[in-house]
């Protein structure tokens, strides 16, 4: 049984005391410990070593009091398990080769088995769960397929998506086969971290808000929406959250797939996205990450904020605080700190 | 007299017999014809010489049809004028120097005249009215205060915008003070291009969606309203058209600064934006830039739809169809003029 249960509570809509608060890269470069670890090797190596991704996982936990640990890991390791080479330089760039530009090069990625190529995540997971003694909830993750796409075609990150979207609006068919194979491997690979001990979900489709309403619809979230089905009919449990940062004209389709949760970048008032959603879903989020630059009046004002715009609490409303986006790296850790503590006390009245 | 005032006309709300169109960047690298102007000289030596200027202001008017000329220039000629040194590396990178981080570097910072520092863009302007012979109207421009502030504070891009938030966070008196100078300019410059013979102002807030609801009331929307309300004063019959792009969540607040026309991002559906606005304003946009890659039918599909998504006219719409961003370097150009025609040829049956 877990100690605390805030996180799930609130994915759930069922009451919380107060409200839960865990930031995404909480288990990152902002903090000298992680560094310290980072330190002695490289960062898929610190990914595909389960003693080093737990110790970096429960860093936040320990040090932050956050209300849930999220495993240490990266969205790329599914576009590696299917056969691109990746190299990630923190700070510097990603690249991925080949690149995926045509039927063949789609056909020749391979659709993993997961505990054969990314059992080195389900072991992090295992001894994660133990090494956290049931503290606090452990989140497992994936990208979602549309951004992973954008990874596959591009060989990299991008600007304007100019390969991936040639692809898609030249030869839509095969757009929709590359996408498809991705989804098969996410879909597979989050119902695996369930089994290995994820008691929540989350997927990050980081660069949502580079296609039009339509296009969403079309190319990323009948992929998202396949994850989110097979997880609620093998796990009705597990609570899923989707993360299609800055889609905010669109909340409702989100909400559509079926998901418990909806994380909000910080380009909408949370107020708002709650009228529109009218409950439906948990919001996580959204406070903008370089408001930790800030004094600390500003940090505890805007967070003050949030908790307000979000509002009373009823009995299926839920609210995960969060930032919009992940942690900065040069952030002084005493200000996320701050924050934490802040949400926690400040969040009772709510409730 | 113009021969072809449609683009007036949509931005005032005036009937049309069809919808006109222009791009964002349209006098730009994707055209043959101007890269061949622009290896004669470096980027701002093309904005400063007013004979370039207005041979590549004119080009997208003759090649591809365009209903509306926009003068050749850069939004970063205020910070330059203002005693920054810039230098623009097309395809690289943006440097000023120094950045602007203290009280003593923004007192430093000059209010320019705008004959004597930027009267090359006047210059420019007069010749381009000159040439164009009434053919279709010219727009100037500038770049919105927050757009400009976050160049003067990173001293060139940035991800994050970390220093100009670090600014406002921490010194948000200093943010304001800054800024403020920085809109005294902005609204004199667009001024004196109205003076020169500018038919209509476009404000680029090109950096708008970094900033969360509140933060862009308080650090943005002033300042664009200054500029507009100061247009609206001395010259009212001078449409001003507001580019806060992909700020989806506060439509009504940016229209509240009194301007004549929004641009939008494709990240919203423009009908959902003019069932917002309900015809206070004229819509610009929304397309998609990598649409310009996908095959002529693709093309056209998507055209139709933003036109059938704007829907029928009435007496008091208004929509200028354009990209939702710069049309990209690398695109076609018989792409750009098959929508130039398309669009010239759709539009006519919700007129």
């Amino acid at each position: 049984m877990l100690k605390n249960d805030l996180f799930l509570r609130a994915l759930r809509r069922q009451p919380c005391s107060r409200t839960p608060i865990w930031v995404m890269r909480q288990a990152g470069r902002y903090l000298p410990e992680y560094r310290a670890v980072r330190e002695k090797t490289d960062f898929l190596t610190l990914c595909k070593t389960p003693e080093l991704a737990t110790e970096v996982t429960i860093q936040p936990v320990e040090l932050m009091g956050v209300d849930a640990a999220i495993i240490f890991s990266d969205i790329l390791v599914i576009n590696e398990a299917m056969g691109m080479d990746v190299e990630i330089i923190e700070t510097k760039g990603i690249r991925l080769t080949p690149q995926i530009r045509s039927q063949a090069d789609i056909d020749r990625l391979i659709v993993p088995d997961i505990d054969e190529k990314l059992g080195y995540v389900l072991d992090a997971i295992r001894m994660t769960k133990k090494e956290l003694d049931n503290r606090v909830p452990l989140i497992g993750f994936s990208g979602a397929a549309w951004t992973l796409f954008t990874y596959a075609v591009e060989g990299g990150g991008s600007k304007n998506y100019a390969n991936a979207k040639k692809m898609m609006y030249r030869e839509p068919k095969m757009a929709h086969m590359l996408l498809s194979k991705i989804s098969t491997v996410i879909t597979e690979y989050t119902l695996r971290q369930i089994e290995a001990g994820a008691d929540a979900i989350q997927i990050f489709d980081s660069w949502a808000s580079a296609l039009s309403e339509d296009d969403y619809r079309e190319f990323a979230l009948p992929y998202i929406r396949e994850t989110v089905q097979a997880i609620k009919t093998k796990h009705p449990e597990t609570p899923v959250i989707v993360f299609s940062k800055d889609c905010n004209t669109i909340l409702s389709d989100i909400a559509d797939t079926g998901c418990d949760a909806m994380g909000l970048g910080w380009g909408i008032d949370i107020s708002k996205a709650r009228a529109e959603l009218k409950d439906r879903v948990c919001l996580q989020g959204n406070m903008d990450p370089t408001i930790l630059y800030g004094t600390p009046e500003r940090i505890k004002a805007e967070a003050a904020k949030i908790l307000k715009q979000y509002g009373p609490h009823t009995e299926h409303s839920g609210h995960v605080f969060n930032l919009g986006h992940g942690i900065l790296p040069d952030v002084d850790p005493a200000n996320l700190k701050l924050l934490v503590e802040f949400v926690k006390e400040e969040s009772v009245k709510y409730h």
